[in-house]
């Protein structure tokens, strides 16, 4: 086993021990994009001198007996629409080509103040947006990784690193854990503050992770949780739950779960239909379909709105100065978004608020949803990034979710591409 | 003296002593409203027998030796956006005629709890926007009393309450206050929940008071400042200020005050032009004149689209449902606010962070600011309610506003109405 097998939460462990330095670490992560990055393209900015460096310095401050941080030493992929600071973050954009922040994201403060390693900057599709980055899905380089957060997906998925960091305004986070075959969760909206990172829609962006391990999704998760003045998302009435400890528990009674087929079943096709069939007999007792109240018929069209609009909003300084350079699909989005009007976005907005009161009845009843992550298996082609519907009631209502990667397809596909096949 | 002409802190300390009755107090209240508002008309809902009910029970709770809250006994005038339990509430318009909500509004309940009685609904115009109610000035029955809290100004002047709630959304409690001659005070935005009255504009709309001395304001508005976490622009974290005693206290040095003309000073009359220069004079050394920054010379347009895009939204019933019955004027309002679009709202909206920025970068130097309520004495006519635009920064950035009746135009006018001038 290679050490860039490790998950953080072993890794955590064995640096603490002073089993392994987070040297050594950074180092076989290193090797292995080296190896495989070239196909995959993951990273939107990687240098290797600056991750090193970090790991030294902290391994230094292991040696000395100091006080060490909850990631200490372990390597992140962070989404290239983060800040980080004197370090390029260039928004999936020619327009932002060479933009240097001078400040961190606050996601990115606490995750140095915990000890962790920058890694670099993986790629996100424009701006956040639809149309696709470089990276190509590590388990066979014809299909998409998922987007926007691809290069976190399929950076973790291939084990360049053990963990990620993502955003999701629609489907951004779960669509591409789905298609790259790792663990994918956006916790509830205003868990993570968003300040330093590329704003979309302000009622709808929200942070979250990519790992291999539920344990490490729970560790990171917990790092980055918190609450910034700045982010009036954020409150700090939300009690800190050890989310790790809930991690590593039995539940303390079998779970009810509620599988949920939204009103885009039909996009599904027959494997992942299929599936979710066979994982409900194998759940058993444990699970009950449940039917959405007709109102989540039209999250689709009430999310169109305030996404697109908040595009046209906070990218009018990109579509008014540089339309040139923006992709047909992001320029289209924009200008429908200048088209809606106030009205239709507060009539939106206002379902919000309405139908999160109804999910918050369910989860009175059942202790999870079950449901789709995406239509399928990621689509062969590069030149979109697949269908993110399944995702858009819970980003809409601001629900956790999380990516679980269990269905067929990924073990099948883990055998197209023989440089991540060994892994599994 | 009458009892109607005692402030309610008087009234609350005379009945607290056993030296008056609530009874007697609510009686004195009517027997004026019985001889002068046939003429003003600045109820529009009064039932002698349910004041006075109110004022029993509340004198049998003194005379048993209970505790007693801070407004025991005192008749409270209540705007009619504001829901009163059991109790028409009717919005100023013939399509609500004859609505009568089952709770009370926040504030209600808070009045309920401080011992006052709930003496009936003052008149609103409709829906509180621009067209005019019922009510004339109680100077002079030729002018408006000014608007949207018309008839909580006008009783409040003629000494038919000591105290009346109002709403403002762009100059419905400083303009009344200024045409009528009283102390109306909005505090800061968020300071008074707003939960149970009629929704105009949730970034816009703010509660406060009128009364005829200051001493009154600071009671009523301590009375009604809270948290209530329905509506999301309260906080618990603002600290309780004891308005009441600092309202009596002497300023620990002498204030320093800003003099601001606002881009709107060309609409003021010669009277109040000369009067404010006047008023500086006597001043002297504690004023200086300041400059707002240019960005504030396009509020009125920014303030225009966010209300009236409001407007559209939050009566969207009222418009596609009795479009006959509404006004033009707010018809025309409505429309506007149809064809607004998200972005455009959404711009003027962030405004409102940086314009407050600027102020709160004023108020490190000066201690208040002094400008023009209205661009002068009530106008001639009750066809409308007269010019907001001196209000619309301060509400726009949702700072504290206070109209101190002190110009030569209100001793005049007093003389023009004998049912008032004897009390001037």
């Amino acid at each position: 086993m290679s050490l860039n097998d490790l998950s953080a939460t072993q890794a955590v462990d064995k640096i603490q021990k002073g089993e392994i330095t987070s040297e050594e670490l950074v180092q076989a992560c290193l090797e292995r994009i080296d190896q495989i990055d070239g196909e995959i393209e993951a990273w939107a900015y990687l240098n290797p001198d600056y991750a090193l460096e970090q790991a030294r310095k902290l391994d230094l401050i292991r040696q000395a007996g100091d006080p060490i941080g909850q990631l200490h030493g372990i390597p992140v992929g962070i989404k290239d629409i983060i800040d980080t600071a004197h370090v390029p973050t260039e928004l999936g954009t020619p327009i932002h080509s060479g933009r240097v922040p001078f400040k961190d994201a606050w996601v990115v403060s606490r995750l140095r103040q915990a000890g962790a390693v920058i890694m670099g900057k993986t790629v996100t599709t424009e701006l956040a947006t639809y149309a696709p980055g470089k990276t190509k899905n590590p388990h066979d380089p014809n299909r998409t990784p998922g987007g926007s957060s691809s290069g976190s997906a399929a950076a973790v998925a291939s084990y360049m690193v053990p963990i990620a960091l993502g955003s999701q305004t629609n489907g951004s986070i779960i669509r591409p854990a789905a298609f790259c075959g790792v663990f994918g969760f956006k916790p509830s909206f205003g868990m993570i503050p968003r300040s330093g990172v590329l704003q979309q829609s302000l009622p709808l962006d929200q942070l979250g992770v990519f790992a291999r391990t539920t344990d490490d999704v729970a560790l990171l998760t917990q790092v980055l949780a918190g609450y910034d003045e700045t982010d009036s998302a954020t409150t700090f009435l939300r009690a800190t739950t050890s989310l790790i400890s809930v991690a590593a528990e039995e539940p303390p009674s079998p779970p009810k779960i509620g599988f949920v087929k939204t009103p885009v079943w039909d996009r599904a096709d027959e494997m992942c239909k299929g599936a979710h069939e066979e994982l409900c007999e194998t759940l058993g007792e444990n699970v009950e379909e449940i039917e959405l109240s007709p109102s989540f018929g039209h999250v689709l069209d009430h999310h169109k709105i305030i996404m697109e609009a908040d595009l046209a909003y906070s990218y009018e300084h990109e579509y008014e100065s540089a339309k040139d350079l923006l992709s047909n699909s992001l320029r289209s989005q924009i200008e429908r978004g200048m088209s809606y009007s106030a009205v239709a976005y507060h009539q939106a907005m206002s379902q919000q608020v309405v139908l999160d009161d109804i999910l918050g009845g369910l989860f009175q009843e059942y202790d999870a949803i079950l449901t789709p992550s995406v239509s399928g298996e990621a689509p062969i082609g590069l030149d979109n990034t697949g269908d993110p519907s399944f995702c858009t009631i819970w980003t809409f209502c601001g629900v956790p979710a999380l990516n679980i990667p269990c269905l067929p397809w990924r073990k099948r596909n883990a055998d197209w591409h023989p440089a991540c096949g060994s892994k599994k």
